[in-house]
């Protein structure tokens, strides 16, 4: 690249962050602020690690912060360690033990996704947290395990200073409408491919 | 869904799982593990979150963590407070002081970029540090202000037990082919676009 083009690229970069930041103005005296309704989906890697990433931010500014697994295991050693630094600032809960999906007892299932579910609703009604992490909630509702019309809207109906994060493939249409925030994430190269195993820290 | 819909979708991802197990099998007999160079690009949110929960997993199992950032406050409060947790277990170097990438000032962007690059190679020599965050080190190669060669052949040539996690938009091809993982976060929805403004805790 030349240094024109450089400085051209610079030049257009630079419009368009002026024009974020009207954006952003304008936007500040429109809304002030809002809980946000946020989704990481897509089958690459990164959903569940964003939110963790999100979870842990917002406490490094004191808030507490509740996570429900709705997949067990989804979550490891490496980030139990860490949330544990945290003490009372988490709620984190997990599916019941056995829980892997693959049990071919729907009832049992329904019933595993409904407690889960039910942790996030009582999150919900907890003023104290102010985000919730509801992680691999796609996959409950794309087994139709919960009643997608009344997730959604006890999702719409949270606090006005409640952040909630969704993760997991495949997400609803009707999140995706209801969300502020929805970011896909799209596998573009894997080591698996390559003959590389998942490995302690990286991949759990 | 019905259930024999459900109970399909099921049988079918359990034979893509299964395929998956047996694909892992086949990786960890030819190669048990490896130092990856991890990537997260794209115009969507959640590269540098995602890599900051990489950090932190990382973190929770006792690995020493190295972090440069090519821009200046791309991490902010929130996750200062959460890796000062963990003391001399991170080594932290971010941009001089007033470094924006907007100086119009080339030789002095170069200047810091190099200076960045110069943290990065001193961690990657440290054989105490398991993984490295270069967090926007992808706008430093767009504009040029490092030799593209150089750089990833440094990368190319890091440790074994060595992970590497690059951010920033627009990746460079040639970092994409040398790397063995790379997400590309894309945006789907935005809740700017409604009228809410960045907010701490979520966007910083």
């Amino acid at each position: 690249m030349t240094q024109s083009e450089a400085d051209k690229i610079r030049h257009r970069e630079k419009m368009a962050k002026r024009k974020a930041v009207q954006d952003a103005e304008v936007a500040s005296k429109t809304v002030t602020s809002k809980g946000l309704l946020i989704v990481h989906t897509g089958a690459g890697k990164g959903k569940s690690t964003a939110a963790f990433g999100l979870a842990l931010r917002a406490l490094g500014h004191g808030w507490k912060v509740g996570i429900v697994q709705f997949i067990k295991g989804a979550w490891g050693t490496g980030e139990r360690n860490v949330l544990e630094k945290f003490g009372e600032q988490v709620v984190w809960r997990t599916m019941g033990e056995g829980f892997t999906w693959e049990t071919q007892d729907r009832a049992r299932d329904v019933a595993a996704a409904e407690r889960a579910w039910g942790e996030a609703l009582k999150m919900m009604a907890d003023p104290g947290i102010r985000l919730i992490v509801l992680d691999e909630l796609n996959i409950a509702l794309r087994y139709d395990y919960l009643p997608l019309g009344d997730v959604i809207a006890a999702l719409k109906a949270r606090r006005a200073d409640l952040h909630i994060v969704v993760t997991g493939r495949n997400a609803k249409p009707e999140l995706i409408e209801a969300a502020d925030l929805v970011t896909e994430m799209t596998l573009v190269k894997h080591h698996f491919a390559a003959g590389v195993k998942a490995q302690e820290g990286i991949e759990f």
